[in-house]
């Protein structure tokens, strides 16, 4: 499956006045990851909407765990990757690391979404093979 | 239990490119809203670590479900309740409303958590009569 | 000259390890605020997009003074007014006071800009009437 | 004098509706390149608040001028550097660059501060010699 990690320091804007990370911006993090995910794949979601005429996969759900905080300074690697390919939709699997050691965990899951031009409401679609080949892992990176 | 209700505005910079709003800003209107809720009790956090002693409320797990989108300009209520006391932690409740339609619902689990001296380690700790008497509603608010 | 105020609370996400607010929030109120001054203008950024056919009101220049921190809880009144008209651009003057006290103070210009078909590119038109009217205070708030 | 570049690419979340990075953002960048700049002199804000007992280096003013929008996907070259040395404070200059572009400029001063044990208040301190030696340049990065 398409996999990605990348590292980055955690930074003073970035912690609360429990000197910790400030909890929402952990799904920041994770919406950035998906971004590199997605370039690691040569990918991108600009491109996905211009080629498959997408409207956007949207985040239906997500789950995290977490277990230990981080702080000001500390250096993070974030390992995201395709966790399960559904028919409309796809699952991500997002490990944050503080000092090699999971801090958090989470899941995700997004759907492949169309406008329906007849009902004028965006709808699930099925994913382009050419999406799944790439996923999957079975597609060279683009 | 205890509960609370607030309204607001989807603003302009809560919005990203799509012109929704960007998925980490419901995390932070769910932290935004648990003060809120504890504000509903008579508590604080800045008085419940005086008062109690205590490191923090940490999340220790989170869940959502996202149904509908929305955007700028659009009239949210978020509400959110105390779901389920279990010894030395809490499960909160979070729905938010647009247009009186569920758009989000999401689960989270904080822990009631002071400093061990001896440890010099964070520790669970069981939640003290008085929160558990606010949290179930059965004290009025302070 | 249109004038607003509008008051909120800081919040724990709205501060930094230093327990104060962390300095880039400011300039997400300011933002909000100009949003809101519009709003008693009877105004709105996508409406104004639309009916004057513009692009946008970029800033093209801003600048602030910091008399005191604020901190977690602390109530806060932010005053936006429009300060002066330009023959294509305006300029807004925001106050923040926090216990009546002013405690940041700041000055920005914005553009009244849009797309030139011929160069395909953007360019600073003159404020229409209408907006003239409505940001000197000379018509009704709409 | 002391300088620093970084590079980074917009992200997704850094932009608005209107599909350009969301102005606050770029004064989030600022802060994380004065904490950039200072690692590169070898120095970290908790460890001068330790080492001189300061309070911190509060931002009292800046100013800024906005050249030219930027776009999710943007390669961005930041740079940074002390500009002039007060007294009691310091001036930092940050030039954003977009591909090799300038798109906006920005002045800051922040001032050394101490608290005052018998006033209970903050109060400006004069420069350390060693600060000054970093910031000047002439000390080689710690």
């Amino acid at each position: 499956m398409l996999a990605n990690r990348h590292s980055f320091t955690v930074q003073f804007g970035d912690c609360d006045p429990s000197g910790i990370v400030y909890n929402p911006r952990y799904f920041q993090w994770f919406d950035i990851s998906v971004h590199a995910l997605l370039a690691r794949g040569g990918l991108s979601l600009r491109q996905m909407i211009e080629e498959f005429g997408i409207d956007g996969i949207p985040l239906v759900q997500n789950r995290a765990k977490f277990f230990a905080p981080s702080r000001w300074g500390d250096e993070i690697a974030l390992e995201t990757a395709v966790a399960k390919l559904h028919r409309c939709a796809f699952d991500l699997h997002h490990r944050l690391f503080n000092a090699d050691k999971l801090a958090v965990e989470a899941f995700e899951t997004r759907v492949w979404t169309a406008l329906d031009p007849q009902e004028r409401r965006i709808r699930a679609q099925p994913l382009p093979p050419a999406i799944i080949a790439c996923f999957s892992g079975e597609a060279p990176p683009g």
